[in-house]
């Protein structure tokens, strides 16, 4: 008899230390968990009151901290909170595997658990891995059709890895572990129809909770089916009709490759959506960019795949100029740049910037690849300059991650306290206390 | 163009009052919340130190009660310890409109917000009844295809009834209680598979709890998409494949006539499987129940439909027995009565019982109806006695219910304090304080 996939699951999260990490995969998660903490902040210096309006209703026994607001709560409220901050800006990370945004949940449910317990930056780091490849490895099995339902990937597998790292670093059994993922298949949800509206980030936050939640009542002693993921009418089936998962196969690639490591995650350059981020690149490949008076018309290829980022609409909030190609483009050429500052509502509503918008023409086009762009940019006097991208270029390098990293902290935190967080997060992998790096966390 | 339908749930939800029940809603809504809290102190006496557990954990700002335990943490959290204890046992009640259990998610959410606020016994028994509306009506449009898929109904559609009654009491506008109705929608989860362990009660916590939460944000300005329910990949088309809800005509049947009225909600008079009382009616309709030492052989008819309370096993716990036929009329026959006592893990191993069930052969047989039954006892010295029931009985008048509540009660609460809360219950339209109700069903 095949055994059930949570069960396998289990055995391979409660078994995962920090000596089973691949040096690469221990420096990737060290990205992946800086950049999550960026996120986190940026979010909070724009919703962070929203947030706080509802913790103070909420309350909650003091063992976790929010990021950038400082409250402390519940381990599984202080996941909710951060998985939320988290996605609010969609500013964070991407996997390619599985269509969605892994560090979000996963990293907001292993940073509540591990400071609940003060664990140490090890086990943090640890538990995070353990998280996103559970989280991934289900995605990329699911991959081909539950990124076309109606569900929302980051949501339902989310759940899993938030439930994931909680469990890894709260040292449940094989057994707890398999139960509590199990049981987080029957709180995975998020539907794609509230993209749009602050019920997409609230999916993050949900996934994170019931993942840590879920690891809570396993870890006492509470129920569920070990059976409930796979098989007709598991969950697998019920969200995109696929209940074999080639017998599976995912199983088998637990860990080999590790999925942070490859196909890897793409951390964003830009805070604005994945998909603008190719014609962004191109148009920085320009090197001398002309004055935005000096400009005539702009021609900007994309894949035709990408055309939710076409919108002819004036962006009416920050959150909907990040999914307008248009505005991103005229904002960049303008401002020279691309940062979180150009998404408040007084940036999208600048005449100069609505002006360069209508000289904007976009292209479809099959030729420049799913994840490549062409610029080109007619210059009044006659010359035109071209720039192109051909792939996806994510934030590979230590000196752009700490950009982002104070891009989006120094406004809460300051300029010292954010180098104290650039420092610890630096050093997370001998950090002896969770509790210590929470703290920097917070002005 | 078509109306969303959560912006007329939303409308019909902001503008019901007390006003608007007819005398017999109000009734019936009464009773509901009688045998909600009932079941709920019966799931406490069984469960109540695993849930005290998370709730230590848990913490929470203390503005709401958690029955028989007496925490008071915030009102998601109360709702969703609530409403866990509500289904724990499977003794609550049953809507066959819509194939589950309404009054859980929805009792839970309505006193949770009542209490915070304060609200009168008035506005808890009108929130009662709107959430319980939106859930079965709902549910009554989804019905043919909801119960035969892998989501659980009272899951799904509590969420949405608990989230119209938290709107209610709070008099959230029409606009916020269709944004809370369209957020909800991307936190409703729950699958069957999760059946025969805590994992199914949990559903139903979690349904309380989400529609708290997201009056809540809603009424703090968090947005959702107003289509979330309906149209293709809306929540109803991932669910049951059915995005058009005939034109709406449920939004038409709201509150004529109301649901609870007809067709009802069935309150289950004994603390077992809606489908094991047909045979337990049959049975005592048997006016002298020979006594076991004398029995030969039983024969019970049921219908075929009924084959999941047809284990052969011996039932290895109480939660086991309640699914169990013939473990369920071996008990009432040396019982002569069914109780929770005889559910305890001692009762279930009882060799008196285990053996008279050896004695009892079911037989499948659609003459009987759906919800009928026949019992035929051989006794040893040749006579011959059969008992039937043809449709479902439940509870319906005051005196039984208040046994019921009674036989609920008194362990956790003491004599005298079940006759105070049995007081307020009764006299609930006339309370002015939900605080005080709820200051009567903690110890």
């Amino acid at each position: 008899m095949k055994k059930e996939i949570s069960r396998e699951l289990g055995k391979f999260v409660s078994k995962v230390g920090p000596q089973d990490l691949p040096r690469s995969v221990f420096t990737q998660s060290l990205f992946g968990i800086t950049d999550g903490i960026a996120v986190m902040l940026a979010g909070c210096r724009q919703f962070g009151s929203s947030i706080a309006q509802i913790l103070d209703a909420l309350g909650g026994r003091p063992v976790a901290t929010v990021i950038g607001l400082g409250y402390q709560t519940s381990a599984p409220l202080a996941a909710w909170s951060n998985g939320i901050l988290s996605h609010l800006l969609d500013y964070d990370d991407l996997s390619l595997s599985m269509g969605g945004h892994p560090t979000g949940p996963v990293l907001s449910a292993a940073l509540a658990a591990a400071e609940e317990i003060d664990a140490d930056g090890k086990s943090l780091i640890t538990a995070y891995a353990a998280g996103i490849e559970v989280m991934t490895k289900i995605g990329s099995a699911l991959f081909d059709r539950l990124y076309t339902s109606g569900w929302h990937p980051t949501s339902v597998l989310g759940a899993f890895g938030a439930c994931a790292a909680a469990s890894n670093i709260w040292k449940l059994t094989p057994d707890q572990t398999a139960t509590a993922l199990a049981m987080v298949a029957s709180a995975a949800g998020g539907i794609k129809k509230n993209f749009g509206t602050m019920t997409k980030a609230l999916h993050v936050g949900n996934a994170a909770y019931n993942g840590v939640l879920c690891a809570m009542l396993a870890r006492r002693g509470w129920t569920a089916q070990l059976s409930a993921l796979e098989g007709p009418k598991g969950l697998f089936d019920l969200i995109c009709g696929k209940s074999s998962l080639e017998d599976h196969e995912l199983i088998h690639r637990l860990g080999n490759p590790w999925d942070i490591e490859e196909p890897g995650i793409f951390l964003k350059k830009y805070p604005c959506c994945g998909s603008i981020h190719p014609a962004l690149d191109a148009l920085f490949q320009i090197s001398e960019l002309p004055r935005p008076g000096k400009i005539e018309r702009i021609h900007c290829k994309i894949h035709p795949d990408k055309s939710h980022i076409l919108s002819e609409k004036t962006p009416r909030s920050g959150l909907e100029a990040k999914f307008n190609l248009r505005y991103c483009l005229a904002s960049a050429i303008i401002r020279t740049a691309v940062s979180l500052d150009h998404f408040s509502d007084a940036a999208v509503s600048d005449p100069e910037v609505l002006s360069l918008m209508e000289r904007i023409e976009i292209i479809p086009d099959e030729s420049v690849g799913l994840w490549g762009s062409e610029i080109t940019i007619e210059c009044k006097e006659g010359r035109i300059v071209t720039g192109v991208c051909h792939k996806l270029g994510g934030i590979f390098d230590k000196m752009t991650l700490l950009r982002k990293l104070e891009d989006c902290a120094t406004s809460i935190l300051g300029q010292e306290k954010t180098e104290r967080l650039k420092y610890a997060l630096q050093n997370l992998a001998d950090l002896p206390s969770v509790r210590d790096l929470m703290e920097k966390t917070v002005s």
